[in-house]
């Protein structure tokens, strides 16, 4: 995967465990539009505060990331040492400190290995390449069992340009800005304004709207760098063809790394899309969806392929959506399993769909116009083993 | 455990399950002032529809008790099998059908086996005892692992009276009425307008302040019969000395089962207070401490012994509770694990508290005045066990 006007490399720093890509750096060839959406969670990580900073100017020039340590709850010494591996990376490119994005990704309260980082950024520098963006997925996995990465392509003004997005995922994944980790780069050229309104839609429809575990990380970041190399006009203003075109690449790509985030989501063995319709707001649809979507009671029966759809009921009666529970109906893929309230259908049917890796959870209100659809996956043993002893 | 003017009885009636005890029948001696609260779920099983309305009269003779089928999401005919039940009871005690209270507990969508709790409900009325209460404990347990009883004994105008209770739980426990089904017995002499209030704030400060999966059932229902035999001057209001007495005997009573409840939560190996101080205001001291206690990555952290409280300041972040991060302090009984809002303490101390079954997390957020307490158990493997194949 590259993309025009972008270098990236990944290096083993050992910063936490040694022989282990944990650190990785993008670099743009010159400073580029950049926009980034960040946690909404009140207890922020260092780098995100550095980010969220930075980002304002609407240029940046690199992003380093790190596994293995979040830099979350580590005060004015995690500041510091964001400042220093900022400083770093701007030594080794030549580029003000300004220009240089962080994130990290690891154990909360427990700041970056300043030591170990600063020895390997110049490495780091030299080793940039065109083909480097697959190995920063790799460094930025903690317990992702693979690396999440998708690029598309579309056309301003008869010219292509390409949208290429990395993301890493797996644990303390829900809305509210949902990614632990996502980078999306684009040759496509744009005013950092725009960047961010068009980041923000496509985050909304696509971030936002799965959960692992319903819990939101302290350090979840989005970024967008436009490199502009397509060589098509910078696009300013939303309601134009090119504004058009790129927001639909950029949240096809939005959409697949929001995805893979769940269908890799800690322990997971099943992806899920439930989809509620019928809701009387677009805002009760999603609290009846999110609220489905993240009990542990559906959740462990999706693991179990247990078509039990009392838990679903369950579900929506505490969410708080408004509905008559007499009306509802509830499918899985195409087979019943709740008509008007009470049981229906075949429940061989649904228990052969719950089978299946992925299928979709359909559940309509009968209350309203309005819809929303989250994805999830199942909670399984392995999630709770994965998180009984992840600092292990 | 027995109360006067009271008896009991359970018997195996094969509702779904064969020589298991699953049904119980709690009765007075004669119709006695009862009050009660129910699930907050807006899917209500038809027990609780039938109860919650036959309760408004302020008087009771009979509660029946089945497990194995819910009798929720089952429409008319789930009313009508309702209808069914007290009426059976009624014939075999002699009494209205409307003095006879319903609660169910098992899967949803599942009606009440007519056939067999008719058959069985003339042997149950014939075997009421005393001493039948303990069997009444054991026939509404489903996953619970062990019955729950608790009693206490009071002294109003110098005559003692006693309050008892039995209650089941172990899953879709949380907030806004937490247990599954629980019946409190008093020989204590009150108003029904007075017991319903005294049973409201007594749920507020045990049950309510429970939780084991954030799931809310549709059958949570907590009533209270009092006979009267103590032979006190009823209680008819607040603000007297009988009437806080016997509040004090109703609270033990209340916070003794809701504490039985968690500690024998599906799964759980672990029982915690959650224990929030400095919050700016009630409200959000609850919000942060249900958010803690229900969020899946402490709850596995717990699991695990594991002083992981990066997962705590990420729960408090997400609560929507306001407080300065930089200002937290986190301990688990007197082993300190964060100290404004950064590491503290050493965390072998930590470890040690977190590998007893039971201790106290305490926060406080230094943002105001207010504080409060919920009592959660761990996610562990058998939790998920229980869960994917509870129907099986």
């Amino acid at each position: 995967m590259k993309v025009n006007g972008f270098q990236a490399a990944a290096i083993a720093a050992g910063l936490r465990y040694q022989n282990r890509l944990d650190l990785g750096l993008i670099a743009a060839d010159e400073p580029v539009a950049a926009a980034g959406v960040f946690t909404a969670n009140l207890v922020k990580a260092a780098p995100v505060l550095w980010s969220r900073e930075k980002i304002a100017l609407g240029r940046a020039r690199a992003i380093l990331v790190n596994s293995g340590q979040a830099n979350a709850c580590t005060g004015e010494k995690g500041l510091l040492t964001a400042a220093a591996s900022a400083r770093a990376v701007a030594r080794a490119l030549g580029c003000l400190e300004d220009e240089v994005l962080l994130a990290s990704t690891g154990v909360i309260g427990q700041e970056v290995n300043l030591t170990a980082l600063e020895k390997a950024v110049p490495a780091l520098a030299t080793g940039l390449e065109i083909d480097g963006l697959d190995q920063v997925a790799r460094a930025m996995m903690t317990t992702d069992t693979r690396p999440k990465t998708a690029e598309a392509t579309g056309y301003i003004d008869g010219r292509p340009f390409k949208v290429a997005g990395l993301a890493k995922g797996a644990g303390m994944i829900a809305p509210n800005m949902a990614t632990m980790l996502g980078f999306i780069l684009t040759d496509a050229a744009a005013d950092p304004g725009f960047l961010g309104r068009a980041l923000k839609r496509a985050a909304d429809a696509s971030f936002n709207r799965i959960t692992i575990d319903g819990d939101t990380s302290t350090n979840d970041c989005l970024l967008l760098l436009a490199s502009g190399r397509a060589g098509h006009a910078p696009i300013v203003q939303e309601n134009t063809p090119a504004a058009a075109e790129f927001e639909k690449v950029l949240a096809r790509v939005a959409g697949d790394l929001a995805r893979m985030l769940v269908a890799d989501g800690e322990g997971a063995t099943k992806l899920v899309a439930v989809k509620v319709r019928g809701a009387a707001t677009e805002a009760q649809a999603r609290t009846a969806a999110m609220t489905v979507a993240n009990s542990p009671l559906v959740k462990t029966a999706i693991f179990g392929q247990d078509a039990n759809w009392g838990r679903i009921m369950m579900a929506l009666g505490r969410s708080g959506a408004e509905f008559d529970p007499d009306r509802v109906d509830v499918s899985v893929n195409d087979a019943p399993l709740v008509r008007s309230g009470q049981a229906a259908g075949d429940e061989a049917d649904a228990a052969r769909v719950m089978r299946m890796a992925e299928f979709d959870l359909h559940i309509d209100l009968n209350a309203g116009p309005s819809a929303y659809e989250v994805l999830t996956c199942d909670f399984s043993i392995d999630y709770v083993k994965i998180n009984a002893d992840y600092r292990s």
